[in-house]
This record gives C-alpha cells, structure tokens and sequence, in this order.
C-alpha cells in the first residue's frame, strides 16, 4: 500500500492502456487518454463528448427552472402529478421510452398547526413566512403551513427545555446540568445532524414533543444578509423536513422492503419503526426568540448559545408551550418519472436520478437538479437523434417523495431489485443541483477518480480554467460554516481534491445501502441559507445562487460526461484499488479503537486480514486488467468482465443486514443511527463499539470480514477472466 | 536543565533546608518547611502567618467597598483625592506611617461628547448608560460622560468603516477587500488587545478617527445575563479606557522618564510620543447596532461577525459619522497615598501596591482590590500592635491616575528609582481584587513558586480545599471565552497550575519594566461583563461578584502571606532556575524563528550561548545556597546574599532601552507594541524580526545577550558569598 494518495494511478484497476501523467493528477489533461477506453476508441468518445457538452444551454435551464417553479409541489400533492406529467412529456419530446411509476404511500397533509406560548404570557407562534414585494412567488396562496413530514398528530402542552442541536453530546451535557426533557417539550436549533435524529432521541427521552427551529447564527443574519437582500435566512424563514426514521429504513413506513404497489402487504402505522411517537414541529427565528426569552432555568454553556439577540438559558423555566397538530394520514399517490434510452446492451444500465418534488417552490431543492438533468437529457436526445446509439441503456429517473423521506426511489429500488442488481452499472444522484458556484461531490471510492476526470473537461462558469481547478482551489480554503444541510467533503488526503462518503439525505441510499450498486452525487454548492423554505424560490435562484444559470449549464455538461464515460466504457472505470486503500485505513483506526475499549475479539482482528486480503485482490485484478493492453476487442468478454466489476460493490452487502436495522445491508457505509447525514464508516461495528456490545461486535465484525473476503474473491474472479481474455 | 516543570524542587536557588515532598506540589503542605525559612524560624513564621490570616474580615471588605464607591471617583477630580484622604486616614489609623505625594499631570477632563449618524439618516448617539430602579447607584448625578482618556479634541465627519477588532490582522483582512481607513471613521470592536493599540494602528492607517464598542458577543448577552439580571455588559453600557500609548511609555506624558513633580522640566504635548492624533471614544453596543445596520460595501470574513442581531458589513457605504470631543487638557493634581510600616531594615522594602482611582465606581476595577489591601494593611497594623516588628519595611501604596495611563505609579517610580532600585526587594500589584471565584495569577518567573505557595495555605471560599486546589483545578479547564479585558494565566507546563507573564495594563509595567524589580499580580476572576462601566458598582459586587465578601478576605490573606514571607525569610525565595529555564526555552525559539527567516546571524546564536550561561551559573548558585544548611545565622552575610538577589532582575535592564521606546528596559519582557495588554518575551528582539531589520536584529540580541550575561555574573556572584557564608 504504498501508493501515493490522489496519485494512485498505479491502482486504477480498468484497462490503463497509457500511462497517466502526473501532470493529469496537477489538473491539466493528459492528451491522449480516457481511463476505461482503449486507445481505438478515445477520439470517437472525445467527440461525442463534445458534441454533447456542445449542446446544454443556461437559457433553456433557466426556463425549465422558471417552469418547474411556477407552483409549490409537494409530494402528494396534484401539484406534484403536474410536475411529473410535464417531465414524461419532456423526456418523451427528447426521444425517451418514458412512463410515469406511481405509489400509494402513507403521507400525511397537516390541516392544522398550531403553536403558542401559554406562560408566562398568551404568544400566538408558528407565524408564518413574510412576503417580499420584489418577489411575487411570496405571495402565492397555495404555501402550506410549515410542518415536519411523519410527526403524528397531537395537542401537549408543556415547560420548554431548551437542547440546542438536540443531538447525543448535547443530552449528556443537559444531563450533567440535571435537567430531563421528560414530559417537557424540547426546542432544538437546526443543524449538526439529521432532524429525525433530533425527534428520536428526544423521543428515547421521553420529551412529550419537540420544536426545532432555525438560529441565524447557523443559517440566518450572522452568516450573511438575508433574503430579499441576501441568499440566507429571513427572520421569519422555516426549514420544513421530514422526521421519518430514515436511519432505520426509508421510503413508505408502511411497505419495508418491498415496493409500495397497490397490492403491496403493509404494516399498521403502530408497527412502523420509522415513525416517531412524538410531534415535532419546525419554527422560525422570530418565534423562537419569544420562546427563549422566557425559558428561565440556567445559564446555557458557551457554546449553545446562538445567534438571537438575547442569553439563552436551558429551562425548564416560565415558559410553556402549546403544540397542536393535525397530521391528516392517508394512503397518497406519489409519481416516479423513469425514462430510457436504450442502448445496444439493455442489460447493462447507467441510471440517474433526481427528485422532483419539493416542500414549496424547490428552485434549488431539488428544481435546479430537474433543470439541469433534462439539459443533459436533451443533449443526449440529440445525439441519439443524429445517429448515436448508446452502448449501454441509459435510464434517468425524476423521483417523487423524496422530501418526506427517499419514498419514491426507495419504493422503485425495493420494487425492482432483482433486476437492478443484475443490471444496474452505476447510479448518478443530483439533488442541490446548483446552490452557487463551489463542486462537490461524494462517491462510492471506486468511483472517485472518475468524478475528477469528467471535472477536468468542463470549463469552470468562472471564466478560470476547469471545474476540476476550481474545486481543487476552493477545497483547499478553510472551510466556511453554513447552515447547508450536508456536508459532503472530507480530504482524504493532503493535495487530493476531496470526495465526501455517501451517507443519507438524498436518493442515493436505497441504491447503495440496500441495492449495493455503486453512486455518486455531484452539485454546486454556496452560501445557502433558505434551505426547504418558501424563499428557496426562482427569485432567489436568479439572484443569488446562479443568476446566470452558467453552472446548471456546466453541471449539464458534467454529468453528460460522467453518463457517456460510464456508457460508453470499454471496461468500467472501477477503482477497487482506491477502494481497498480506504477500507485498509478504517480497518486500522477501528482494531485500535476495539483494542483501547478493551474489545479487541479475534473477530475484530479479522477485519484487518480480509482487508488486507482484498487489498492484494484489487491489486491481482488491477494488474491483469493493465495487462490486457494490446489484446484485439471482444465484447462479449469485456462485458463479462464488466458485470463482474459493477457487482463487486454488491458483494459487500450482508443479507441480513445491519443490526436493529436489517433494511442497511452495505457494511462498509450506511448514515450514522445518531450521527445526522454523514455517512459511517464500518456502520454495524463502529454501532457495537458505542454499545459496548461484545456479542454485536464479533456478528458485525463476521459480517464486515465476509463482506469483505467475498469482494476479494469476485476480484480474484476479474483478475481470472482478465488473465484469460484473448 | 533534566528538571521536571511543576516539580522544580531541585532548582529552587533558596535555602532549601528541607526535601520538598512531591505531595507538597500535588496540593498538599509538607509539614515542616516554608520555602527561604531556615529551620529555627518556621515555627515562629507560621505562628505569625497564622495570626495574620486570621484577621481579614468579609464585613469589613465590604464596608470598605461601599465607602470606596460612594461616589465616581475619577482621577484629576476633587473625588478622587478625598478617596486618597480617607485612605491616608486609614492607613495612619494601622499604625502605617503614611503620607499622600501628589503629581501635577496633564489630563483632559471633556466638556463635549458628542456622536450621531449623519447619514443615512440623522440619528443621534452617544446614548449615556441606562439607570435600573433596583441599583440607585446607576442614577447618581456626578457620572460623568464616557469618553478615551488621552483622545486630543477634533470634529470630523466621515464614512465608517468595521475593522473588527481593530488589530493588526483585520487590517490586512481589510486590505485583501481593498478597503482603506484613510480619511475614514475606523469602527471597531473592543477585545483581542489594548485599546491604545487599536488606536495606534488607525492612526497609522491614516484614519480620520476611531469609535470603539462593546459587542455583545464579547461581553454581553451572548456571554449571558446582562445586569441588573447577571453580570455581564447590557446594550447600554459603555468601556471607557485610556488610549495613552503606553506601550511606547506610561504615565503622564508630559514627563517621561522623570517624576512630575511642579518643577519637573516638561516637553509639549505636541512632541509627547505617547499621544494620539486621532480622536477616539467608546460607544455603546446599542448605538453601534444604529452604525452597523447601515454600514454597506462588502459583507464581512464570518470571524468579524459580533453578536449583534444583523449582517455585518465592512463599508465604507451609506453610514457616514460625526464625532466632536471637546476634551479640556491641563496640569491637573493626582494623589498617591504611600504608607509605611518600618522593619528592622529599613534599606529593604517589600512594597504593594493598588491604584484608588476609578472610571466610574470602580466596585471591581479597582476598589476591590483597594477594599482587600486594607483589609491586609490592618491585619499588618495589628500584629504591629501586639508587638511584631518587620524584617523589613513593608510600603503599600495606594496609586492615582492608574485608569488614564498608571500614573501614579509611574511617577513615583521616576521620581524614586535609584532609591527602589537599592532597596525593594519585590512589588505585589492587586488591581482587580475580585471579580469572581477563580484565582489567577502573574509573576516574574523567579516568584511564581512562591504565589503557588502562599495560596496552599489559604483556605478557598468555597469550602473545598486550599485556593491553591481550586486554582489548579479550574487552571485545567479549557479557558471561558470572555470579555475581561486581561489574559493572566497560560500554562507553562502540562500539570502546573499556570502564572500569566507581567504584560502592561496595571501598576507593575513601571516597577518591573523600568525598574526591573521582581513582580507579581494576583486576584480572583470570573464572569465580570461590566469593566469601565457604570455598571462596575457596589450591586454589581454584592450581587454577582463576591456577594459574601468571603473572597475578598481570602485574597487579603494570600497578599498578607506574600508579604510577610518576602518580608521575613532568612534567604529571599527568588527562583532563579527556574527563570533561566524560561528564558532557554525563548531563546530555542527565537533562534529557531530568525533561522526561519534567514536572520540567524552569530549575534542571535549568542542568544543561546547566554542563556546556557544563566542557566549554570543558576544553578550553581543554587547548589551553593543549599550548601548553606546547617550554618550558624550570620544575618549581615544574609543581607549581602539578599540584596543581590533582589537585584538579579535588574542586570536585565539595558540602560539604553528598547529601540524605539526607549523608557522600556527590560530585555526579558515588555508589553507588546501592537500585541495588546500580553507580554512579550525578548520584546526588542522579536520585533526587530517582526520588522525584518537584521541591524535592529543585532543591536537588540547583544543587548540580551548582555543583560543575560550581567544577571550570570550576579548569580556568580551569589554563589561565591554563599560559599563563603559561615
């Protein structure tokens, strides 16, 4: 393992028939190569590339957004069924085979909610978004009242307890102050983690309900000016987002595992372990600092204070509060867009997806992904319609029910998984399509390098040389506090640019975390601060994420480039060698975790010898691949070869799952059960660790050593074929 | 240098006639020995100790405190010398021969404080502090406008500009926005270092005036309850200060170098190096959120965010100022009172000192200080009465003119230097007694052993342990983010209970940096928002601060036990091992840092080669003074090792001064010129590389160099008497 990192050029593990120069790693292009073709087919692929980048236009991306946007369309909604019968139109106009796949899901649609301040003083909250004059959509009549998808219904009345994020440590510290959210209601700050987590923990606290609400310390007037006059949060803005336990399953609470058809078998509500027993309900900044201004009890530590004007104290104290939702559950329809171009092999698919619907107008959550994924889709119409056909079949996916919590692409996955497991080669996500000008992306680590080499052939909007540059250039600054939602990138090393791990929060989880097909999500990021609020809307977008809509152009042009790289590819660009590389590092950091608390079993230790032994493998692999240069083409072998290498993310599934959460079967990433959206590494081990659980750790540590021995020996079986191919 | 830090009990230079038990350094007393006591004189030293601490009195703290505060007593006023009246009073009532030595010094006194927005709206600021019916104090008539001592008069009108917190960074931040103060109102908030600084700095900078104000992320609400509620800054309160550049000299600056007595020749204040030229004055956070909302140009870097509740933003735009300061300088009178208890030599004086003066009330800063001293002073008194007579003279002085520049204490000191420099043996400085529960503390090194000391022999109010205890236990916490305007403690070694360098910013700069007599501070601190302000009252003690008074005695005991082993011991318990090895620790770093900018010329590396020097000779001193045990007592011989003991600190002088500040002599340590109230080590050295100057560099490392060797030939020296003493 002495590769240098961000250099493992040594390592790709697909047919490397040039070598890369270190000059393509410092950014610029080696000028003859394209990592998975071989050298007869690079010129072709260059020019259909271009061709393709040629044709994504920011004129057409802005009126897409500015039609996407013309109503809020929440999933459930007919809005919603609007958006989807205009995209099947879309897709089908640029030469798709496109249909709409429909579910029936357990949604609520709240008819009332309701919150007030009863001591020390009557206060009527929850007050609800203001408009702004220089922006029309403000005014629209068909903004719902702001809720948290999944909260049940109810009507407590309680003292507040002030939990600032709401989030594990923060309850240790509460508990160190001796205070019990017991049959209090909690009111957390947004941010630090996933809101869900928030309600479940507040809920094993047995808090008899729990107020979040937006601190414009995180994402408000202390990060910057706020809207209509900047791109962060008014004082009266509310983050609105879905509570459902997707850390335990996502998609339908009702149908776990198996696809939301009308014919589906469900649970009862009661039995759902997704839903929480306690209402929670989002708030804004105004309405929490009347809250707060009469918590009373003691002083808050350092740093729970935030950004409102006043000194913020833990309670319980004067204040009490009284919630009252009505949720309104019922079986609702959600409607998938599934769109295809076929290719020569339809049994070989590159899929993308992106969600459609939002919780009001969505102009960047998720509308600016929608823009910018039918710009790639009519560029890759029109080279279908001048004669291109695809090698592979290309699938793009407009997902519903996202927002409540991954309902339309977990119900699809679960519904097709058989067929997605044996055809799938890669899953592309677009979410935060463009939310200002910084690239970022996450990835399965297979697939990391070739995120890097698609940035390298899109001009940056800036005007300063490739995305690739900018990123690089940006990933190398200290990083900013904002209220965004995720945090995607973490240098894996000094000098690489970096590529966050998969965790949860969008639709990639079901594809990984359930299917085992190798993702990726790319976006453009930036100071965000309106985030699943009525001001992420078409004015904002226009004035301060992309006024130019240059970026969701270039984005067009980069996932264009990743779809056609993985198409197209003589053999799939897979870099096991990378991957193994990061699982040895977390197979290191956890033996020595087990053995300073003391648990450090043979099976523990077992995990450090089936990572050093798939180290050897994707190395083996990667060898016989290089060494296929020069052989003369044969499809049918590299397509064998090819199925093997896109099903080697399969194998580190184990079937039966995670612990307490069976639906998460890929042991090497799954989200954090307490840690918000950030991925964990080694999710079912590091879990058994936190229990002190020495009989979870050895069946978690078996699961993760067999995981990884059977993904050594599906690429002892790519070295076999590749040795063999003739 | 195989020391163990925390554990020196083989370096320490006193006759050490006992084994310092490792027990005595984890908190607890070793039974039989007082570190420079021999033997025979234990017993009867503790009996004394012990009679001592047992006469300081809470009550009487606190009578004293609200006598001190009865009304704002600021320096060059008519209250101010009747505090010095009823002090000379009580200090004759001790039985103290004392008398009031006043200085005539210029000083304003403003007729016309007067700040509004001009644009882009009228407004007008400068709102006094708010009076609260609970404190009858905060409504007394004779407070007086809060303005900068030492700011010339002016009236201009300008754009504003944020430059955070006016330091040396934010200037090069503003830079890189390509924003200038030039001709500008500069607007900065307080902290991060001594207002004279921030000062100096836009003066520099070509500003046409600068506005300073308390941010209430610094010292107000964010830091919690806000008096009258808790004891932190409200929106109203205003830091008054002095922005005499006393880190170019203190005092009056009409007179440096010498005493301003009458007939003192004086220069004109146009030629007075230590005043500005730009007017400043102090605002409020209230009517700076009046400025700050209307700021414009570009959107701050987030760490210049405050806690104010709006965006920040760096102008120059829409807000343009008016400041008119019409100041009213003249020869006016300050009073020291200096009180004397003579000792059977009265050629050796242990002196303390507090300054009586006050910005407003002055509860903390400094009557807390003043209300312990006297509370000492009368435990003195009385042994003196039941028939103790002093080794030595003890002197507390009581000083005037400390808040507009130490005055008092500069005087005096130019005015007595030769005569200081041959007898005092140390200076105790108390200057915020108390301003809550955690002691701190500053020393020259070769003292900091014996503060660590007198505090295990002290009973902590809190009624668990020895102050000692709870320092060492608090010292270990992360430090508490807070406005108080003096960073005292950093730890020297991991496990030590820290003591801060002597930086500036109290009455020890001309003692220890002019005189170069041995120093210390020390007090209690806390949650203490209100410094400079109205608010600075006897509530704001009684309620928040030390509401029992119990820390007010403890601190009169720890200072009366200071005193009286300086005044008694046999053999002065000055630690000079210890200071040699701080000083080869600065001089690794130094030569390190100027060989990292290619400055190490051989001047630096004698650096190096001195300090090895000091080091032996300290020990060698060291080991001869241990040799003594056992010896018959030769009290003459004792007072020729003493007297040189006294006066290794003064071979560190350079009699020419720091280049550039001439008045600043000490080579070890200065307050920095643009680093705020924290000493700097090597201070001529480092900012010659700081400048990039290589021939500043060599004149001011010989001139260590020197220094350093002067204090080895006086350890030689001790050494060869200590072998000697028979």
């Amino acid at each position: 393992m002495a590769d240098v990192p961000g250099r493992r050029i040594l390592g790709i593990l697909v047919a490397v028939f040039f070598l890369l120069s270190a000059a393509h790693s410092a950014g610029t292009r080696s000028n003859d190569g394209i990592r998975g073709f071989l050298p007869s087919r690079v010129e072709a692929e260059r020019a259909l590339e271009q061709k393709l980048r040629s044709i994504p236009d920011a004129a057409r991306a802005e009126s897409n957004l500015r039609r996407l946007t013309s109503e809020p369309h929440m999933a459930g909604t007919e809005a919603s069924h609007r958006v989807a019968e205009w995209l099947l139109e879309q897709y089908r106009s640029f030469g798709f085979d496109a249909e709409i796949v429909s579910y029936s899901v357990w949604l609520a649609e709240p008819s009332e909610v309701k919150l007030e301040l009863v001591a020390p003083e009557k206060k009527t909250l929850a007050s609800p978004e203001q408009a702004f004059p220089q922006d029309k959509d403000t005014y629209d009549k068909h903004v719902a009242a702001a809720f948290n998808a999944y909260s049940p219904s109810a009507d407590v009345t309680a003292p507040v307890v002030y939990v600032n994020y709401g989030m594990q440590d923060d309850y240790r510290e509460l508990e160190s102050l001796g205070v019990s959210v017991e049959g209090k209601i909690a009111l957390a700050r947004y941010g630090h983690g996933y809101r869900g987590i928030k309600t479940k923990i507040a809920e094993e606290h047995k808090a008899a309900g729990l107020i979040i609400y937006s601190d414009p310390g995180d994402d408000g007037y202390a990060a910057g000016d706020t809207f209509p006059n900047g791109p962060w949060r008014p004082m009266s803005g509310i983050q609105r987002g879905s509570v459902l336990y997707t850390q335990i399953y996502p998609g339908d609470p009702l149908t776990p595992g198996v696809g939301a058809t009308p014919e589906a078998k469900r649970i009862a509500p009661a039995d759902a372990a997704s839903l929480s027993h306690i209402p929670t309900m989002p708030i804004n900044a105004q309405d929490a600092a009347v809250i707060l201004g009469n918590t009373g009890g003691a002083h808050v530590p350092r740093a729970w204070q935030g950004g409102l004007p006043l000194t913020y104290h833990v309670g319980p104290g004067a204040a009490k509060a009284h919630m009252k939702l009505a949720m309104n559950y019922q079986q609702r329809t959600i409607y998938d867009v599934i769109a295809k171009l076929r290719g020569e092999d339809d049994n070989a698919w590159v899929i993308l997806g992106n969600h459609h619907d939002a919780w009001v107008f969505g102009a960047v959550d998720p509308n600016s992904g929608t823009a910018t994924m039918l710009e790639t889709a009519r560029a890759l119409g029109e080279l279908a319609r001048s004669g291109w056909k695809p090698r592979r079949t290309i699938v793009m996916c407009e997902w519903d029910g996202e927002e409540p919590g991954l309902i339309g692409s977990t119900e699809w996955v679960e519904q097709n998984r058989a067929e997605l497991q044996a055809k799938a080669v890669a899953y592309i996500n677009i979410d935060v399509g463009v939310a200002g000008p910084n690239f970022e992306a996450s990835a399965t680590p297979s697939l990391k390098e070739l995120v890097r080499d698609a940035t390298r052939d899109v001009a940056d909007p800036s005007g300063t040389g490739s995305v690739f540059e900018t990123w690089r250039e940006h990933s190398s600054r200290p990083a900013q506090e904002s209220g965004a939602a995720r945090t995607r990138a973490k240098a894996e090393a000094p000098g690489d640019v970096p590529l966050g791990a998969l965790g949860s929060g969008s639709d990639f989880c079901p594809f990984l975390d359930f299917a085992g097909i190798a993702s990726m999500e790319v976006g453009f990021s930036g100071d965000y601060g309106v985030y699943h609020s009525l001001y992420d809307d078409f004015y904002w977008m226009k004035h301060f994420g992309d006024p130019a809509f240059t970026y969701h152009a270039a984005l067009a042009r980069i996932v264009g480039t990743l779809a056609l790289r993985l198409d197209e590819a003589d053999f799939l660009a897979f870099d096991y060698t990378a991957y193994a590389l990061e699982i040895s590092r977390a197979a290191g950091e956890t033996v020595t975790r087990a053995e300073q608390e003391g648990l450090a079993s043979t099976s523990v230790k077992e995990i450090s010898s089936a990572a050093a032994q798939l180290a050897a493998s994707a190395g083996r692999a990667s060898q016989a691949l290089q060494g296929i240069s020069g052989a003369p083409v044969n499809v049918a072998k590299e397509e064998e070869i090819n199925r093997e290498l896109a099903r080697v993310e399969q194998s580190l599934l184990a079937p039966e799952g995670l612990l307490g959460r069976p639906w998460y079967k890929h042991t090497i990433y799954a989200p954090g059960s307490y840690g918000g959206y950030e991925a964990e590494i080694f999710p079912g081990v590091h879990e058994a660790l936190d229990w002190n659980d020495a009989g979870a750790l050895r069946r978690e540590a078996d699961s993760l050593a067999a995981a990884l021995r059977r993904a050594a020996a599906r690429l002892d079986e790519i070295a076999r074929l590749a040795s063999a191919y003739k």
